[in-house]
């Protein structure tokens, strides 16, 4: 499937809703649950999507616009959200991404983007060229993975108490 | 972790609004989206949890305090939801699922379980004895389980769409 913006808008809108449905006021030993050392609890996921929305999405598009293939992206720190999360609620931040999360689509929209804007490119420090859709359809993906990546850290916190349903539960045993 | 009913009913309470926040009035190149022949599409696990709310997790847990090891759980069609699903909108479903899993959470609590009840024994027809505590976070996982599968299967319609950094997405590549 290519990327739409039609198609792609509403997935990217309903992200906060979705994570304040699972998260809002949900026991702690959730929300606070890794999957083992150095990986990521539910609360330090929203953070990263604050920190994401903050410095990486609408800043790296405007930077695409703005620059083309001539200046690369500044690079991204996937793990600010460990000091820039500190002491703040689990409340405040599902809030904080929420009011980022329009913001960024209003900015987004105020570009008056079209189709054919979806083949302009830009420069990744990494891997190189890559062009606005791959970068609009990037943000569609990642949002979904963190999704993922939250409801997997909750299920295997069971992986013991499910007993012998473990073998027909994947989110269990898989990444 | 080991199941506890303070900590689990919260998560299962959450699942309907998890899904209407992810699913309600997506376009349809979501919501219908698979990954391939024979796999299901958001539609179709929405129908699927409709199902197992009938006829599997409060009939199955009913079932072993009826009956503890003496009489095996009946068998569950998983795919049945095709066609009970069938001509029904995802508006709908989505409606039936909310008010299905109120009535199932109205029904666990008129039971009056306690944490000593975890240990009460059923016999599953596949793989033998189970515990109520099993079978009540088997539960919790399977709705998580499924929540993972729509953002996985969403996901991967961008596979292509997303270009390079296809390499740093895992949930378009892993299972």
């Amino acid at each position: 499937m290519e990327f739409r913006f039609d198609e792609a808008l509403p997935v990217l809108q309903r992200t906060p809703a979705v994570l304040r449905a699972l998260l809002l006021d949900l026991p702690r030993v959730w929300t606070e649950a890794r999957e083992g050392d150095g990986s990521w609890s539910p609360f330090d996921v929203v953070g990263h999507l604050i920190h994401g929305e903050r410095t990486n999405w609408m800043p790296r598009i405007e930077h695409l616009l703005r620059y083309g293939e001539q200046v690369a992206y500044p690079p991204f720190d996937r793990e600010a959200m460990f000091a820039a999360s500190a002491g703040r609620s689990l409340a405040e931040l599902l809030d904080t991404f929420a009011g980022l999360r329009v913001d960024s689509l209003s900015r987004l929209n105020a570009l008056g983007l079209t189709d054919a804007d979806l083949e302009k490119r830009g420069c990744h420090p990494e891997f190189g060229l890559v062009t606005l859709g791959q970068q609009l359809s990037t943000w569609v993906v990642h949002d979904l993975g963190h999704v993922r990546q939250i409801v997997r850290v909750m299920a295997r916190q069971y992986t013991d108490a499910v007993g012998p349903w473990r073998a027909y539960l994947s989110i269990v045993r898989s990444g």
